[in-house]
């Protein structure tokens, strides 16, 4: 089986508390551009964040709001700030590395919070039960080409209203000469 | 067999005319760190390199001088410089990314000669006959860990006294979480 490619680059998830704490009080994202998983966003808000060597501007804000902080980056983004932050899938944040994000109106110092995330497949439950995956949790992605390979614990995140899409970050798409949109083929395990 | 990893940042390799351009003539490169390839070595003295849509600052030339110019930039290297240069092993340059090279005293506009590097293996005759390689050209990779993955297209570049070590590009390590000197597992094909 064949699925397509989204490249996800560094990007940020917020609490309306900490949205307000960074750009005041009463702001609101606004809509940049849709993304394939319905409801999700970019938004038109940048914030730098910073770790003990450095800081990196102009990182993204993606809406809509959540129930918890959460700061996705790359391996590569971890040598520039100077962090060691676990490999970890969406909201569990449990022990993950601080990190400091400044926005315009005001700083924020999250204890927890960074992570990079795991190679994941957004897939609805309808097409779990279409492909057999339903007592799946991860599988293998096999990428062609001069860099090719086979990528291990690839995570399956079911979901009502998933669209079929592997998540890859940029040190994971850059490696293997992967861009937005390409086929790469699903090995079940 | 395992096998040890060298990651290899971005760097250049030049000719002894492209140095003096660059640095001014009867310059000659200062050792600032021996590698583990008998004779190579990092020296100190750093460039920019700069494509059609940015630019990357302190840029180490490795030594000794070569026969011909190379600059071998990682796939992430390459969204900021704006190039999109072939995967090739070293010396195979023809049809290869344009670069320019600026350094303290003068700037170097290549025609050819910035690549992004095969993955490979440095092993001497010696090694590849006690391992029955001799008639083998290539083999995959085996990294194990939560970003692990099968690399393909590893190929052997076998000298006289080559010293047994992988390497991959920063976009590689970082990918798959490795690091200098890590152990991982060589596959014959």
């Amino acid at each position: 089986m064949k699925i397509s490619v989204g490249v996800s680059n560094r990007h940020i998830h917020l609490t309306k508390e900490s949205l307000e704490i960074l750009f005041g009080s009463n702001y609101n994202l606004e809509i940049l551009k849709g993304l394939k998983q319905p409801g999700q966003f970019a938004s038109s808000s940048l914030v730098t964040i910073k770790g003990p060597k450095g800081q990196i501007e102009n990182v993204r804000i993606l809406g809509p709001l959540r129930e918890y902080n959460q700061v996705e980056v790359s391996k590569t983004d971890c040598y520039t700030l100077g962090i060691n932050p676990p490999v970890r899938n969406s909201g569990d944040l449990k022990g993950s590395s601080p990190i400091t994000i400044i926005g315009p109106k005001g700083e924020l110092h999250l204890e927890e919070g960074c992570i990079i995330a795991t190679r994941h497949i957004h897939i609805s439950y309808r097409d779990l039960e279409k492909l057999h995956l339903e007592k799946v949790s991860k599988v293998k992605i096999k990428i062609d080409g001069e860099k090719g390979a086979i990528l291990d614990n690839v995570y399956l995140k079911p979901s009502e209203n998933g669209c079929l899409e592997l998540h890859l970050d940029t040190d994971d798409a850059n490696a293997h000469l992967v861009k937005q949109d390409d086929l790469v083929e699903v090995i079940y395990e």
